[in-house]
């Protein structure tokens, strides 16, 4: 086993009607609070009264800053921070899925300094502190609700990065499974198979002997396996929905690296291409680079994909393993092929030099750039 | 699946040589130290000099209390606090299993305050703070380098209790599992099946449909069960005692309860009195009341126990199943009757009496005076 650090400060508020508790959690931190949320979806689902009703009854003076998009970018965590820092902020309070709350990660750490945000991804520079940051999640995909990362687009520079720091940690996170009942099919979809790419991130890391972790791995996808295609039917279940919002939150708060010393993390890297080339949502990304990613590595990874498909699937075939999760994949309407996604103008040789651009990062098993040519052509 | 919040602040420091870095985690805190430990096992074997290394790189101010004993009582716990109020110490530092890092709990927050602190346990003061509790495990059991819970004894009043408070998680905890290669068979048998106990509890509490919590205890339990027999044949074994030590703390830091609404408890609550009239070790008193506990509830828990069985052994019959774990017990040589341990004067009359008197608390399933008699005769 690797040694490790387990670390996680993050308070979840999981349940029905657990928004009861959000004004006076926020009270703790402050009355100013700068709320940020997406394209308007809040307001006309009811769930932005619900939370000003919170917020009204603690007296909070709210600033908002709203539109952000469903593949983040850093322009507007520049804007909203920019609001943050004038009005001298208390708390940010995240409302959305995973971009929301991603781009509120950021806003939290961009407030204290008066640079653009994206030095932190440039590794420019560091955050000293972070405006203590609140989230509503609407969305069970990410995971980012309970961790210390979050994920931007830069359009200018046409870049899609991760960025980690144990500063931007949510101080509380607001699971009530009740607010995704409304989330369509195909986004439901891609959060099931984004909590099981997140578990095979770590899974096909550095630390095969981590068996425990390996187990909590198993038991995390095999929730999906097992409650996703019955929520594909009945998309208001609350005991689905919560099965599934659980799961994703469990896939991607450490739980699965304890013993490891990295998370592989090619897929998500790939997947981030995908999106950016072609808006392709990020859950939707992976479904297309993960059948081809395990094609490509079934030699070098055979052990682990055939210990999986025993796990998962009661088969140790790896070829059966990979056909089985591509399968679960395409049951969910999810696209395994960029072709599926209806992307038109695909040119491989457009996603070679975007993926060199970028330089692709596999933090344990290294694709060459005879390799990227191999993916692209099993993922068109 | 029942609400519920899960918070846990505890850092973990998890394997080899992971002490190299305590003395800068403490200088953290301040240089003014209480260091607490047992009977002086961490002076015969080195442990003791690695620790002091560390404190004096760092010019710590070191008070020391020692004498910790193994079943844990509040007059220790009352001694030491007064040791650190006096001194106004930064730090409470742990060093052992436990016994030792239970007391530490409760000194820590024992220090702020004027009172004996068995008030705590009576629920006569709340603590407000506590002083910043680091701790270094060397036997892998209970599980409470990370979590906020602490049992301790009160000899004069007759009682073993078990406090929680969201004050009392070690802020650090430093687990390297060279430090439990030199536990003694008997010892490292009772971590392993302690570790059970803590899952099945969980398991056996108020939330059936927490499916991915079941997942969690079938995990941890697994574990136990494939690598706990090899351990016992080969304790110097590093990688053995670092899957063990990991389970132990995976086992009660919060993550099986997720999705339930209480725990069940029952057996932990009659193993306390075992430990107190006749000094078994707590691991040891578990595996005697475990077997008895699931033969008094074979009807009424028929469905969980089958599952278990079913996860665990490969079987759904409920019999077999509890002969199966009763079986595991004994091949790790743990008692699994009060006969098997050689306790003097046993008198059932009076265990009876002492279960009143504490009113064993069972949080879901209720015992009447009756079953007591009961679970008592199948224990002896």
């Amino acid at each position: 086993m690797e040694n490790f650090t387990a670390y996680n400060p993050t308070t979840l508020h999981f349940g029905r009607n657990v928004l009861n508790q959000l004004g006076l959690t926020i009270n703790r931190y402050g009355k100013k609070v700068l709320l940020v949320y997406g394209k308007g979806s809040i307001k006309q689902n009811g769930l932005y009264d619900v939370i000003k009703k919170q917020l009204d009854a603690i007296g909070a003076e709210v600033y908002e800053y709203s539109g952000i998009k469903s593949n983040p970018i850093v322009e507007d965590v520049d804007a909203a921070a920019a609001i943050g820092r004038e009005n001298s902020v208390d708390v940010v309070l995240a409302v959305g899925g995973g971009s929301v709350i991603d781009s509120a990660k950021i806003i939290s750490i961009a407030i204290p300094v008066e640079a653009p945000a994206w030095g932190f991804f440039e590794r420019k520079m560091m955050p000293r502190t972070a405006v203590p940051l609140i989230a509503v999640l609407t969305l069970a995909a990410t995971g980012t609700e309970m961790n210390q990362f979050a994920v931007l687009s830069n359009l200018e520079t046409e870049n899609k990065n991760g960025y980690g720091s144990p500063l931007i940690y949510p101080k509380h996170s607001f699971l009530d499974p009740q607010l995704t009942t409304t989330v369509p099919k195909d986004y439901t979809a891609y959060g099931v198979a984004d909590l099981i790419a997140h578990c095979l991130e770590a899974y096909f890391g550095k630390g095969e002997d981590a068996t425990l972790s390996d187990r909590f791995v198993f038991s995390i996808i095999s929730e999906a396996l097992e409650y996703g295609p019955a929520l594909m039917e009945d998309l208001s279940n609350y005991e689905l929905r919560a099965k599934i919002m659980f799961a994703a939150t469990m896939a991607l708060n450490g739980m699965t690296m304890f013993g490891r010393a990295s998370g592989e993390w090619g897929v998500h890297s790939i997947g981030h291409i995908l999106s950016l080339l072609y808006d392709i949502p990020h859950g939707a990304s992976l479904t297309i680079v993960y059948p081809a990613w395990l094609r490509l590595h079934r030699e070098k990874l055979h052990h682990r994909i055939s210990f999986l498909g025993k796990n998962l699937f009661g088969t140790e075939d790896v070829d059966t393993t990979i056909n089985r999760l591509e399968g679960f994949f395409r049951m969910l309407d999810c696209p395994v092929r960029i072709s599926d996604t209806g992307a038109e103008n695909v040119n491989p040789d457009e996603i070679y030099r975007v993926m060199v651009l970028n330089k692709v990062a596999t933090f344990v098993h290294k694709l060459t750039e005879d390799d990227y040519r191999k993916i692209i052509n099993m993922m068109l």
